[in-house]
């Protein structure tokens, strides 16, 4: 029998009844599903953070399988639900940049409309979208329903709302996006700004070697490696650019061409 | 093939093994559940506040679903263990309270005494209830033993120990028992009483207008609505009333009868 | 049809995307396996108490349980990457001692080296060993693949690193090694040192009695039994250790032989 997972994503925290009642949902309408979660704990309505995490965390998981994704600091403003096929897996979520970094590393992607889905769950009280509309149709996409049949195709999604780079005379200036658990540093510099001869990076007053690969580090030294989702990281080999760096999310990140 | 739903809610953390045996007793004794974490985050033995999450997560999980509660400050004081059937879904955990809301909130519910169970666990070390008695009955439901086989029935249980609430000329004062994750407050004071014209609501020197659900508040404005277990909440429309109020557990909330 | 249990233990925290990504592996490979979190939390590359919650954890999984345990400070440093089998259980992980008390504890073990094992992935970006070795090869356990395909024998594993226990004429000094949920503190000293007449227990200038098993203690009484991974661990019986000793890692801990 087939036993597809459906991931889940969110900065619902696990301390209370709302994953609890979005799985009830999705075991209810998909009772053969392995439900994995991939996080909780997207800092509050850190769009940024939660899409980084999603992009990391979806090329791992099995072909068909569904991630439902909601850090929806807009609901009730009118955005739209999305779900999205990329690569062979499927996402759900609202359509504010949060599934945008996966789509983009996609292949190829395609996604439709389903905000006002037939298989929405019709519930009277408080609106709660992940779990009266995304987790129904993450349960259809589990089941094999094909996605057109889930709504109109959507042409073009709302990008990740990214701090912007200004860039002068071979200058970047970008800065942190994100600091993951090992102390990483995601900016939010493009992968393509390093793959040239002579580029320099540098983060409070240190300059990060550009290497194609971590394992490319020496020990205890600063590198800037192009990581999954095509940004550029900062990162310190068997340690933490964070802590070495005394950098965290916000902290300016200069890129600059043509150094010797 | 059947795939049960088997939901669990603790105040246990998950920082250690106790989780985890209480899991694999489930699984070694039906293999074919579906594990669901629903929380096990409530505050070290604050049987309100998991009485209140468990409630609230009961309805969405599928019919046939088992959830085992172990909030259980009693343990070793000879207080019951009990299982309960409430409109098509089943409870395990202490008689002390906590699965009172999830029953009053149901049609009909029914109960039996399950702390000498013959499914119990033979253990000589340290008793561990919810792994010893009430996996092995939750396990039991799950395949689909019969609940009046688990033992004698019982007629009442123990009522959760709820803060009173004076009422005097039309005034009722209660308090907030529990902040959800989105900074709604839950009340002590029962959903009747704002259930007719003229009623009004005050926390903190804010009046909170009552209305009939979430979806009828202003942007940024305090209202009450009578929450999934039925009591009067205090919430603020795309905010958070814990915040907007500087209120948390133990705030008094006063309700006035007959204001204009 | 078979569903295996994989249980999984680390210090990846629940925030980010590798906890996903260790189990996509492991559904790709092994589709109907049921997986368990253990837990995430054992604190960063704290080999002691990752073991120790292992130990505990495992005689409760169901026989054919697999667990992938990942607390890995010498990641990068050649250790190697072992699997074993204990009373009818398996486990994956690092050679560092994290497996220890487990293998420990049981009557027969025996494990194979899978640091170089054929079902590793292929990956060539930065190496993340628990997900391109450890998980793959647990998949492999969960399947049913024999543990002597996964590798050449090991006769000799790295033991724990417990601190040291200086003895002399009779006195032994250990100390707390890890604080469990309850605040039962578990020490570095030998259980068969307090199977003998005539012991004492101290610690922050009170004694604790040795008793057989958890139920043996008075109500408030601070108690020394042997655990169930073989060490001494002093408790109170309805209450915390560590707060009634204002105890924690590192607290010394002494024993003395023929004392009255």
């Amino acid at each position: 029998m087939r036993r597809p997972l459906v991931g889940l994503l969110s900065d619902f925290g696990t301390r209370d009844w709302y994953v609890a009642a979005v799985k009830g949902v999705v075991l209810t309408r998909c009772p053969h599903a392995a439900l994995v979660d991939i996080t909780h704990e997207v800092p509050p309505q850190d769009v940024v953070a939660g899409s980084l995490v999603l992009a990391a965390a979806l090329p791992w998981l099995p072909l068909g399988s569904v991630v439902l994704a909601c850090v929806d600091p807009g609901v009730g403003t009118g955005r739209r639900i999305v779900a999205a096929h990329a690569d062979g897996r499927f996402l759900v979520g609202p359509d504010n940049g949060l599934l945008w970094p996966a789509l983009g590393q996609a292949r190829t992607w395609r996604a439709v409309d389903v905000t006002a889905c037939r298989q929405r769950l019709a519930v009277r009280s408080r609106t709660f979208e992940s779990r009266d509309v995304m987790a129904p149709v993450a349960a259809a996409l589990a089941r094999g329903t094909p996605l057109a049949r889930l709504g109109p195709p959507v042409r073009r999604l709302v990008p990740l709302p990214q701090p912007a780079v200004a860039g002068r005379r071979g200058r970047w200036h970008g800065q942190v996006i994100h600091v993951d658990a090992f102390g990483n540093l995601l900016t939010n510099l493009p992968g393509r700004l390093v793959r040239r001869a002579g580029v320099m990076v540098r983060c409070r007053s240190r300059h990060a070697r550009v290497v194609s690969s971590y394992g490319r580090g020496r020990r205890g030294e600063v590198i800037a490696v192009v990581g999954g989702v095509g940004l550029v990281e900062l990162a310190v080999r068997d340690g933490s650019a964070a802590r070495a760096l005394r950098a965290g999310r916000g902290t300016a990140v200069e890129l600059r061409h043509g150094a010797r």
